[in-house]
C-alpha cells in the first residue's frame, strides 16, 4: 500500500482527546500523521490545559499533499479554525485535489463559515447543531458520516469510531477491525 | 468538595491515549490533574509519537500530596515506569499515606517489579497477564478493577471506563455520569 499522510490542524484549544485518539489511532495504522501548529510551530495549550508540541507547521506542511485534512473539536479551538482564512484555503484546495476533510466535535462550525460543501450531510457535538443547520447543512445524529469526501463525527466520545472510520477508508476494513480488537474497544 | 488532586508518572513511551484521555476527563470532573515528569521537565515522546509537555518534574509534584497516582500504559514508557526505583518509593508513601493508586495498560508491571500490594486482584492489557500471575496477583479480565486502594485497567479502548471510574472514586457517581452522557459516550 502506498503510504498514506493525515495533517491534523492544532490551535490552542484544541480537544486534546479529539486530537491525540486520532493521531494516535491512524499512526497504529501505519498512516504518517503530522500535527500541524496553525500559528507556528510553538506548544499548543488544548481545551483541557494538556499541552502538545506540534509536528511542523501547518505553512511547512502544506507543502506535502495529505490524503486527509483533519478538524479536531474543542473551544476557543475550533472558533481559530472556523476564523482563520488560511484553514479555508487549505479545505478548498484539499477538496480541489480529490482529497478528504475530517472534522469533529465543534470543529464542523469551521465548514460552515469556509463555505465548504454546504447541503452536504454532516453531524457534529450537538451544541452546535442549529450553527450548521442554519448555513445549510443538512444535518445528522450518527456517530460518525461519511458523504463525499467530508467526514463528521460527534465529541471526544466518539472520537475512537471516527480514528477507525479514517483507517477504514485510507487503509482498509480489516485494519480498522483488528485495531478496534488491539485496543481493546467494547 | 474539597479540591481533589491525581498526579499522572509520565515517561518516555508513555501511552498517549492513556496520558490524555485520564488528563482531560478528570479535568472535566474538577479535579487538579498534574502531568508529572518522571526523568525532568522536557517534553515527552509518547508511545506513537506525539509530544507532551509535562506540567512539572514528578520530584516537584510529589511535595504535594495527591489523592491518586495514576501509571499510564505504552511502551517503553511502562518498562521505565518499572525500572526506576523512585517510582516503587512514590507508591508505597502513597498507600501509607491512605491514598489510591492506579494503572492501566501494561504499567501494572510496575506495581509488580516494585512488590505494590502483591496478591491483589488486578486487571492489564492482556500481553502481560502472564507477568502479573507469576508475580502472584490474582488475575481479572474485568475492564477496570478496584481493590482495595488499587485501580486497574486494560488499554486505550478501556481508558475512558478507567477515568470515569476514578471520577466516580474521587468525585460522585453523578458527576461520572454526567461526563460519560457530556463526551457521548456509547
Ligand atoms: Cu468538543
Amino acid at each position: 500500500m502506498a503510504l498514506r499522510r493525515a495533517l491534523i490542524l492544532l490551535a490552542d484549544g484544541a480537544e486534546e482527546m479529539e486530537v491525540i485518539i486520532t493521531s494516535d489511532v491512524l499512526r497504529r495504522a501505519g498512516i504518517e500523521v503530522t500535527l500541524g501548529g496553525l500559528l507556528g510551530s510553538s506548544p499548543i495549550t488544548c481545551a483541557r490545559k494538556a499541552r502538545i508540541l506540534p509536528d511542523a507547521t501547518v505553512d511547512d506542511a502544506v507543502k506535502t499533499s495529505h490524503d486527509v485534512i483533519i478538524l479536531p473539536g474543542g473551544l476557543p479551538g475550533s472558533q481559530t479554525l472556523a476564523d482563520t482564512p488560511k484553514v479555508g484555503d487549505i479545505l478548498r484546495s484539499q477538496l480541489s485535489s480529490g482529497g478528504y476533510i475530517a472534522a469533529i466535535c465543534a470543529a464542523p462550525i469551521a465548514f460552515a463559515s469556509h463555505s465548504i460543501q454546504k447541503g452536504a450531510t454532516l453531524t457534529s457535538f450537538p451544541g452546535v447543531r442549529g450553527k450548521l443547520e442554519e448555513a445549510g447543512y443538512n444535518y445528522s445524529e450518527d456517530r460518525v458520516v461519511v458523504d463525499g469526501k467530508m467526514i463528521t463525527s460527534r465529541g471526544p466520545g466518539t472520537a475512537f469510531e471516527f480514528a477507525l472510520k479514517l483507517v477504514e477508508i485510507l487503509v482498509s476494513a480489516e485494519e480498522a477491525k483488528k485495531l478496534h480488537e488491539g485496543m481493546l474497544l467494547k
